[in-house]
């Protein structure tokens, strides 16, 4: 499927939808295969001790994987999440960035679905993982 | 299982634990079958036209099992999320809080299970579902 | 949602839709707030030591929310498991019958969601706990 | 984490455990990056019309990731599922046997966390994919 949307057409684009916490992320890589998504983490993320907190991932999961299907169905339409199963792995590195990498298994004419992995910025394993679904709204004629 | 806190010593406890986040949170039930956490929606917390986000959604979800889990196993043991299983059902009343409902269905030497229901005040029908588990280090002799 | 079957014409209606496994089910409740099927056990369920094997209690899941949405959407829609999030959390009790109950907590024009505990028969807490989402197709005109 | 079975040594340690299906499964691919599990299709798999069921898929998902699991902590341990989260994402061609590949992505003291996508045999897009969690009890000295 095409992409509809360079890096930066894409990053303009959620200034308007996304625009509370689009200054946290910044798109890396988005390719036919993989989009890879920065989030740039400030207090607001963090546990005591300097940890990164279990929901600051789920949105990084959220909205790389959004803006992966969104990247491909185009800015007509609006998708919405319907489901996300996340599963937490390892302690995140203490006040360092996270990393999405996510693949869109299935982009039907209703459903999308896709797995995340999320990386502290430098270390080679995952801290956590996810899968999520998107339904696609039909497009008004 | 014996309830470890009151409402009053759990808000407590919560304030060193997850001080970035605990004001929004009130703990309005909390007693054998069920507990219920109501989370103060404010701008930080809201989508474009008021909608209640799904991160802040899953941040319920989230903390109001974690204050069910560590309510019957004390202070002394550090709750971790492991995995969460969301649906995003409905949309959420704009501007308005949300309720999660949650009921533990296994408490054991190592993982805890739970189902939460999320609503909007005022709504009956819930706007999402989840299901979580902890894992439950073993406490240091 | 007004019920579309009775108990026995929905399991009459099953024995055409899933031939190879109906005789395994009963449907001992199906009323506006839940759905109650029992699996009877026998020796294809079980793993070694009689206990009852994760697929069985998966498909015994399946079975009976897939009831739950087809007592309300009638017989001419034909709705498809598109996820499922279950939690073993207890052995069941050896070469004993299982059972679900089921609660639907949407049931939209495209989607559909519920949860399912799952018991041993005869003991008071849940060995799994399932969540499942199905897809309903728009009906032809 | 060095494996430690071959293909040959593990499909036979298998015949103990699970007897009632290992018939069905064929070890593909054991390695470091990914396990590869092909299940046999036959009558008892399928619904109506040939299509491979629900149930199936899981049981291939849950036992494909076992091996993996299994073969890299050895035979004295006995993991458990304790979750799994399935998206079935399309048809399975009808009479045709289907394929997981499996990838851990943490093996930790007491769980294991996993992905496995499932494919029709000649198919180049899976038509499910599964995390699962594998709880793993601490060996008897």
């Amino acid at each position: 499927m095409p992409l509809r949307f360079t890096i930066a057409e894409l990053q303009n684009f959620l200034v308007d939808v996304f625009p509370q916490v689009i200054d946290d992320f910044v798109i890396e890589v988005l390719d036919d295969d993989m989009t890879r998504v920065r989030m740039k983490i400030s207090d607001k993320h963090l546990r005591p001790g300097g940890t990164v907190s279990g929901p600051s991932m789920f949105t990084l999961a959220d909205c790389a994987m959004y803006m992966a299907v969104l990247a491909r169905i185009g800015p007509q339409a609006l998708a919405v999440t319907t489901n996300c199963s996340i599963d937490f792995m390892r302690k995140p590195v203490a006040n360092t960035d996270i990393i999405a990498e996510c693949r869109i298994h299935k982009l039907g004419r209703v459903l999308a679905v896709g797995d995340a992995l999320i990386y502290s910025d430098g270390l080679a394993v995952p801290v956590a993982r996810a899968s999520l679904t998107y339904s696609i709204p039909p497009v008004a004629g």
